[in-house]
């Protein structure tokens, strides 16, 4: 043991066996889902299936966007230099920042502020929601989570709260998310609908996440489609060509299912 | 439509509509399991559920494995200085290379070639595997996929070939993998077991992927790990620490279920 | 010209031509040098040969300090996985973050921040620096760029403004950055030196930089380092060795010139 | 000590004391040039001042080309999305790969096969040249460091030569690289030009540097543009923009000097 001598609690690693959290990795092979580990890497303890469930729909949500995010295009960007794979993944990863997945955690932190004002000042969820939006229009800034570039009625918003309904999940910050819409369009005048981060940024508060976590759920969502972009670019694309950021057709399969 | 006009076969993205390889992306959610959409995004067609249960299993089986592997060391290196989670985590990516996780590529391109040898040459499986051998000892390389450093019997490489057998995955590369680890045992008189790298190499092998792809699994699996690893540092050591590779103590929960 | 026509007024691109801020690049070539470029390229006109003089050092001084940086150490622990030296690379710039060189910024921060209260305050220099101090005192915040773990007397600090006397740089932030060393002795009692980056930070301040470069001077001066210890990895020692933080022994030669 | 125990023979640190490759730091500053520091760091012995000159003559004349290469639109992409100014360096880095930057390093071997020939089979240049020539148009591979998309009479090949001349640098190498073009004019009626990257090729290997190296030399020019690019994102852009990789116009100064 020497004076560098440290601790972590995660995976316990001796021949012939590993634990993560104190359970044997070869008696979850099989039982649990990759989404259940997620939760119990991060929190500690062993979700119940639905909390399972809940989280694999929101990585199922955020798997892939097209070409035309930030991380799609540096890691092609990177991919087309010839680069390994793993070295254009992680610039993706690098791009996966403040204005891109950024919005979930902002929007957790807006959403645990306004349930602050009501568990702690006695306020309505309305009144909540509107002292938070006036403390950001004071500030000239806008509120993560809320409206859509593309999207203005996104079905993966509406999906994920169907399915955290059905499994016992929604409760006071999807109610508190809801407020937040029904005020901005009092306070502004303007529909500004839930998007996708602000529905996962919902769902992680009910889940108790913390929102230092919350980059993390779309990169680990986001890294297959990552792969897929740039394996297709390797197998499709020469070297070196210039990636145009939007002028790309879809010639995918037609609609299926 | 500029001269630069390109197309991608993933995903197509409309106002209101996202489809992945034809499926509605909302239609997924809370049906398949991310696993499965990891096998579409990479294949183009949906796996049948078996299939995604064996992905799952191999994403489960990798998901982490303590605090010793570069991929862990170099993103706590990084979270170290103060860097963004997403910074630390593309530096563990960075170390998902050739001699870390890329064993499950060089070991399919073994198995291929001994298959290859089975199926062209009309070999029989272990005098395909031993032809392989040869090879390999003439030029004197290592076969990947085969002997651990610490697990001598990974428990992790057991579970994964019974769960392929009660999927129905099981099958001429999974014998073919048996076959190399018997032949070795003539050849070299040591007892090189197959290691999980093999495992999964055997089993990507059974379901068709492209070996440009292995390494692509070993990340999927591993971000959960190198996160929860990098979150621990944030909340449980001081920055700019001097990170020993080995002296480290598991201090978490017990061994329960 | 598409609709995402964007401007640059960097470097110009013809056949057989190019102009950085609009000299031309052979010309360049043999006449300035590299720390000449690079005021050019971050501010758009071309410095003094003092200036250029001034940079190199600071480049010069900062070129390496031995293995034990972050950003050596993650560059190692990629590189010792196989992985390409520009992932190395990219790995140990990852590491120049908030607490690994971020401290250059800040001091500049903090001079300035000095600065301000005397030219618009009136203050004298030690009392400036004394109102500064006190507000750091009052959020319990340290003042980065005064003291070291290792260095009480960096010979790189007592040069740098040794130099920057003889190119008649030294001005008003050199004065600035030793009234916070004398006003701190007095507050605190305790002899804190100004280290190297707060040297660097206060020359960057005299040739008026903007702070958020800081970390840039640092990244160019040390990839040739990072390069080397990743040269040295992939020469000297086998992949996927453990390496200790601290353990390590110089055997370069002996003292000369 | 520990079993950990490792060397390194590039800087040794002591409290006020750092000396690199055997030199103390504080007495190379504003003696020795940053283009000097990187041969001590890579070759472990101190340059003559020609041959810092002729390396500093090599970044200088690849600092920056502008908007278009790979490693700048991915430092771009990353810088756009708000990621810290490092990360959006290392993607950059990432980029600096096989096909961007690589081409030095392939033209060394080409020009060292060359050199190989006339040495040890006493080939005249020209014989040498078409021979390898010959081989790489056997296996239809294309000679890297001849040729240029843009450049049919790159002004700065011509000036590192005219430089190279100058410092009594120009040798055995230079002329294999003139005897490379006169054979591909001769064998394939095209004129191919050496490109700049050809250029560094042979000025490398007249310093005798390792192909390794090379594209270490081509970071250590570029990382300077690259910062100068994301500064410019950063002052003159809004984030998230789509970055189109052509349609940019230069509007920096006019032509001067």
């Amino acid at each position: 043991m020497s004076d560098l001598h440290w601790k972590s609690a995660i995976t316990k690693v001796e021949p012939n066996n590993l634990s993560v959290r104190g359970y044997k990795l070869d008696e979850l092979m099989g039982k649990v889902s990759y989404a259940q580990m997620v939760y119990l890497l991060f929190k500690g303890d062993m979700p119940s299936e639905n909390i399972g469930k809940m989280i694999e729909s929101i990585l199922v949500s955020s798997v892939d966007h097209g070409t035309t995010p930030p991380s799609v295009l540096s890691a092609l960007t990177v991919a087309s230099t010839g680069a390994p794979m793993n070295a254009a993944v992680a610039a993706g990863i690098l791009s996966i920042s403040k204005y891109h997945g950024g919005a979930i955690e902002d929007c957790m932190h807006i959403l645990r502020q306004g349930m602050d004002l009501v568990k702690n000042d006695g306020k309505s969820f309305d009144a909540a929601a509107k002292s938070v939006i006036d403390d950001y229009q004071a500030i000239k800034k806008r509120l993560s989570g809320f409206g859509h570039r593309l999207h203005t009625d996104d079905p993966r918003t509406k999906k994920l709260f169907s399915i955290a309904d059905e499994l016992g999940i929604a409760g006071d910050y999807v109610q508190m998310a809801n407020a937040f819409v029904k005020m901005l369009k009092m306070e502004t005048g303007k529909t500004l609908p839930l998007n996708v981060d602000g529905a996962i940024a919902a769902l992680l508060c009910e889940m108790d996440f913390d929102p230092m976590l919350a980059n993390a759920f779309f990169m680990i969502a986001r890294v297959p489609g990552l792969v897929a972009h740039v394996y297709e670019e390797k197998l499709r694309y020469k070297p070196m060509r210039k990636i145009h950021p939007t002028d790309v057709e879809y010639d995918g399969p037609d609609d299926r299912k």
